[in-house]
């Protein structure tokens, strides 16, 4: 296994340790594997926390900060974080106006949030719970559809409601909005490896391709031979207007890397899926190309497309300051 | 091979289209392949360009815009752009008052850049070479050190003082002390692979990795066998602070991904380097970790330390606009 670590036991907590040290505006509370932002917002400014299994960086602890996340709860590699966990982190960040929890649809994270805001006393807590991912219904660990690349776009865009002082049941009404009218998908060149395991996840033939796969390698929709960008793009592309009606909407579209495919390969993929867009209709008014949702050293990509109307657009467009997504401070 | 290209000859070009999509901001010279701000700075203002061998994204291209970059111009992946791209781009960023060459110490970059510099009439042109890798002297495409990835450092803190409106004697002797006081050294994991070849550029066993690797796959220092993060932190850091004199300065610390290794190992990483800085007694004032010089789809990382003084941290924390660097903006 070729990984920069000293022990697959450490990997999370050494990351964290690394983390803090290179964001001094940021906190980690290192017993629970939380990391918050330095400073808080105002009294009665809604918060949002999310969470999930580690190995998906930056996601979700490379998005707290201003106009985002208020913390994020790490559990370790691919594995949900424990509800006490989850309760520490709500009880840090609650501002006495409530708390949004953001949470991918996988039935250990959805199961740990729910118990904690159960076991919460004295916090207001509401939910929304992402499954943007159209590959399949139900999959390894979720029951349904699984939650990915939109959860960046639910972040940012209730986050930066968030931080404008709108109330919880606004802040939960638009990030159930994105929801409603974001799609992903995405596809895989090669396995990750785990370092727990020191083995690929799945079995991935030199000549073939996941399409449709999940953040932790779990089954697409089928397993095809190596094919073209252009043709690549268009096993994304195609279901995800298959299954929305984006039309009339601009769009907000990411082009993510699973975590070890080059730059120039992610832009080159963002020029085909924009052209397939656009051709169909939909034009893209905002853009993200790199690596924001991924799944350790997988190297493939996933497409997300957001309907966006003018309120998303001008909450995307509000300044954030985050580790992994900046602009506009 | 595995990349998500449609064919080898087109990567760039095709790449170059997705960028320009992604960023209305800035303006692509399909032709000469030169990427360059939309915006012009105010006449009387120093421009700086860059440019070299594709396969290192976001260098150059995403760190054009405010603050930095005013063009870079694209070569083939891993060769030398020519000089007529070029004097294109000399020309069509000057503003008046003179136009810096920022380039990394390689045979055919300096040649090229030397010869654009001769051939260009009525544009006043000073240089910077960069040559801060100290893994080797004398390399497969290089005379003297190889430039990696202090480039980053010299572009964020020259352009914020051309942005400030200095002259260019003064912008190229900035320039020109951020080379003296910074260093870098990398390592490899694992090879990269050329899309125009599809197979490895060097042949690096299961078990062993290579110090002092450069950015084209060039041999390093040592082959090695695999070790902890914490031993690969202390290879690199250990000649980086036996090269030069760090004690006292704040250093700028960037711990670079080579293009194929996640982030949580790079945040991982950097906690081990900072941990063997700060025990010598240099003290990190700002930090990078993410992947900014890459070497296409190679697992590893590199470790930059500038010893930085007054003026430099706060040109380096100057606000910047760019694709890949951005904040204060």
């Amino acid at each position: 296994m070729k990984k920069l670590i000293n022990s697959p036991d450490d990997v999370l907590t050494e990351s964290l340790l690394g983390l803090a040290a290179a964001h001094p505006e940021l906190r980690v509370d290192h017993a629970n594997r939380i990391v918050y932002r330095g400073e808080t917002k105002p009294h009665g400014t809604v918060a949002l926390l999310s969470g999930g299994g580690s190995g998906h960086e930056p996601l979700h602890a490379g998005f707290v900060g201003f106009g985002m996340l208020d913390a994020a709860v790490c559990g370790e590699v691919f594995t949900s974080p424990a509800p006490d966990q989850l309760i520490e982190a709500t009880r840090r960040i609650d501002n006495g106006a409530g708390v949004l929890h953001v949470i991918k649809n996988y039935t250990g994270d959805v199961m740990n949030f729910e118990m904690a805001a159960e076991l919460l006393g004295g916090t207001e807590v509401d939910t929304v719970v992402i499954a943007d991912d159209i590959a399949v219904e139900d999959s390894t660990f979720t029951a349904g559809r699984r939650g990915t690349g939109l959860t960046v776009f639910v972040e940012k865009i209730a986050g930066a409601a968030a931080e404008q002082g709108r109330e919880l049941t606004e802040v939960a009404g638009l990030a159930r909005r994105v929801c409603a009218s974001g799609r992903s998908m995405g596809m895989a060149l090669t396995s990750s490896t785990l370092p727990a395991s020191g083995r690929p996840t799945f079995d991935l033939p030199d000549a073939e391709m996941e399409i449709g796969v999940g953040i932790h390698g779990e089954p697409g929709r089928r397993r095809v031979p190596l094919a073209s960008a252009r043709e690549i793009a268009r096993m994304l592309v195609e279901p995800i207007l298959a299954d929305h009606e984006f039309g009339g909407s601009p769009a907000i579209v990411m082009l993510n890397g699973m975590g070890a495919t080059p730059l120039i390969e992610l832009y080159l993929m963002f020029g085909e899926v924009r052209g397939l867009l656009e051709k169909a209709g939909v034009s893209v008014a905002r853009s993200l190309v790199g690596n924001y949702v991924t799944s350790l050293d997988m190297a493939g990509c996933s497409v997300t497309v957001l309907a966006a109307d003018d309120e998303m657009l001008g909450l995307w467009d509000a300044p954030v300051s985050t580790p992994s997504l900046r602009w506009g401070i």
